[in-house]
């Protein structure tokens, strides 16, 4: 696995091929470029199987980079012809934030499953909106929860929890800390109206990952906080956020999302993930083990009453997601994810960004 | 230092001798021996030149090992023997949670400093007796926070600190989970109006490490829980519990307790803190590296913009504390700690652990 370590805007991970359907069976097109995210996206449905066909974005330039990455892919004249291509099956998008849904509803409208880059929504409205389409047109939203979905040390963890090895969850804890590096990121990415703010932006991840952890289908947000502590250039990014949140079934989350990935650091940021179980724990080190040897991400640490194991967990599993998403996809069903989890991560994270403290600025 | 690795209760770190008094010149006794804490205040207290002379406590039992220890130490025929003492400065102990206030009052009266192992109180009715007794008597309520106090790598990241290498510190999470080893605890430990409920017992040295890391003075608790996940033998014992607190000077603090260390763990608690800053972060783990080979603990990680830094910080600054307390009750200073900063700990998780939901018991 490659991993762009200049920031997390650009990560994509390789991984091998595992294609579990025939070229042409599943096509699919890829739609708004506007974050990076899309090509992890694309290599994940390459990987799987998937065929490229159209490719549409309104700045040129992003389109001829994709081409270039992508030399399969087509440019469409138009976002009309895309959607109108009678053979893809899904749009991949990566759109402003604040556009995903809008982008989203007109794919399915056109009667296209849409997968679009986290977070999938701003708004509660933009989520009442899609949540109403899927039901009219049995579509799919999904959605690119990429620090669970395309983190293979996050994949075992949660074979290790279905295995039984730490019991009960009764906690997940996250840390995302990404690298800024704030001359690189388009305009949009400051503006709050247009990423959501921290906890819908990056928190998005978070929370989905709380979600399958803990087996929880619904929980509440008990408390949020937002902050700008260090860029007061940027008055509307949050460069700090937190959550705490408790399930129905009575486990808890807590996580923090920043801004503040030292420069010093080898990787985009030193994401982890504690899941405390009643039998044992797991702690994930996502992007690196700090000051270790290694290079590399995936560093997965799991302790119980057998003892204390260290497994690198990179080319262990691979990225199922993909390859059950496309087969969800050509066979209506949900071994990916539901529908109803997608949703309700992003719902969650919404809900904590409208009722985040605010501890720096004022007005809230 | 020798660890012991069965359960946090014995945890009695031996360091270097630093003595900053001559024999004699510093006198204090110990009464009540009801939490084994009592051995590395001593510990502590001796290391830096203080000078044993009574114990008491009502089980000669508990007398007759504490002899064992330290031979020097004198059988006190009642506790009024002790208190009465003219030549003790310091009463140490380690009562039961619930009557450590009552004792620590009584040595106050007698014109004792008091210096108490936490939790220092039980109820906010006791601090504020406390308080009142410090302001008549001038006498000092000190409070053994183990956690920070008696682990190097917890003294080495304050020096970091202090020094700038992470920035300015925006927020500390702290993870203290424990070995519970019920059997080998007393009866009084999973009564609550006892111990106290866990936010208060071993939340304690959590807040108090917050305060000290980042420099606040005064804090509110936005969200605490509680709960009692797996332990239905033991009913007012709460196995979990986690904070939320914001800091009047704008840092926020997070942390996690619980009683769920796995029995294959090579130590009594993998705890941590994770300190972040505007210009780096350190991470501590204090009792283990998880499927290292090293076991020892002590282990700080420091990444800011000159790159990752690995210290093994066993032996490195040793135990200031002690020697500051020593002097500080010596020349009425408050180097190795100021009362507003214990009492304000102690403040903070009693209202921490009065304010909890309960998770998973009902009638709250």
């Amino acid at each position: 696995m490659k991993v762009n370590v200049a920031d997390g805007m650009n990560y994509a991970p390789q991984g091998k091929p595992q294609p579990v359907v025939k070229p042409g069976e599943f096509i699919f097109s890829a739609a708004a470029l506007d974050h990076g995210h899309i090509y992890g996206m694309t290599n994940g449905l390459l990987e799987a199987g998937g065929t490229l066909k159209y490719v549409y974005d309104k700045d040129p330039a992003k389109v001829a980079k994709f081409i270039e990455t992508y030399p399969q892919a087509k440019a469409a004249a138009s976002l009309e012809e895309l959607l109108e291509d009678k053979e893809t099956h899904m749009v991949a998008a990566a759109a402003v934030t604040s556009e995903r849904c809008a982008l989203g509803l007109r794919a399915m409208d056109a009667g296209k499953d849409y997968f679009t880059d986290k977070a999938p929504f701003t708004t509660l409205e933009q989520l009442a909106a899609a949540r109403q389409k899927v039901k009219e047109t049995g579509r799919k939203y999904m959605v690119y929860y990429s620090e669970r979905l395309h983190v293979e040390g996050a994949i075992l963890a949660g074979y290790m929890i279905d295995q039984g090895e730490i019991g009960k969850v009764v906690q997940v804890i996250g840390f995302g800390p990404h690298r800024l590096n704030a001359p690189s990121r388009p305009k949009w990415f400051f503006e709050k109206e247009k990423y959501g703010g921290i906890l819908c932006d990056i928190g998005s991840h978070q929370i989905e990952q709380y979600l399958h952890f803990s087996g929880e289908e619904d929980a509440k947000v008990t408390m949020s906080r937002i902050a700008n502590y260090n860029h007061p250039d940027y008055p509307e990014l949050d460069d700090f956020g937190d959550c705490a949140i408790t399930g129905a079934k009575g486990s808890t989350n807590y996580f923090r999302v920043d801004w503040f990935n030292p420069d010093g650091l080898r990787a985009w940021g030193d994401g982890r993930a504690f899941i405390l179980g009643t039998d044992g724990y797991i702690e994930i080190r996502k992007n690196i083990n700090v000051a270790a040897d290694t290079l590399g991400g995936n560093h997965l640490f799991l302790v119980n009453g057998k003892g204390e194991r260290y497994v690198d967990a990179t080319g262990v599993t691979g990225y199922p997601f993909f390859g059950q998403l496309i087969l969800d996809c050509l066979n209506r069903t949900e071994n990916a994810m539901t529908q109803q989890h997608a949703f309700k991560a992003a719902e969650l994270c919404l809900q904590a960004q409208a009722q985040a403290i605010d501890i720096t600025r004022a007005g809230r």
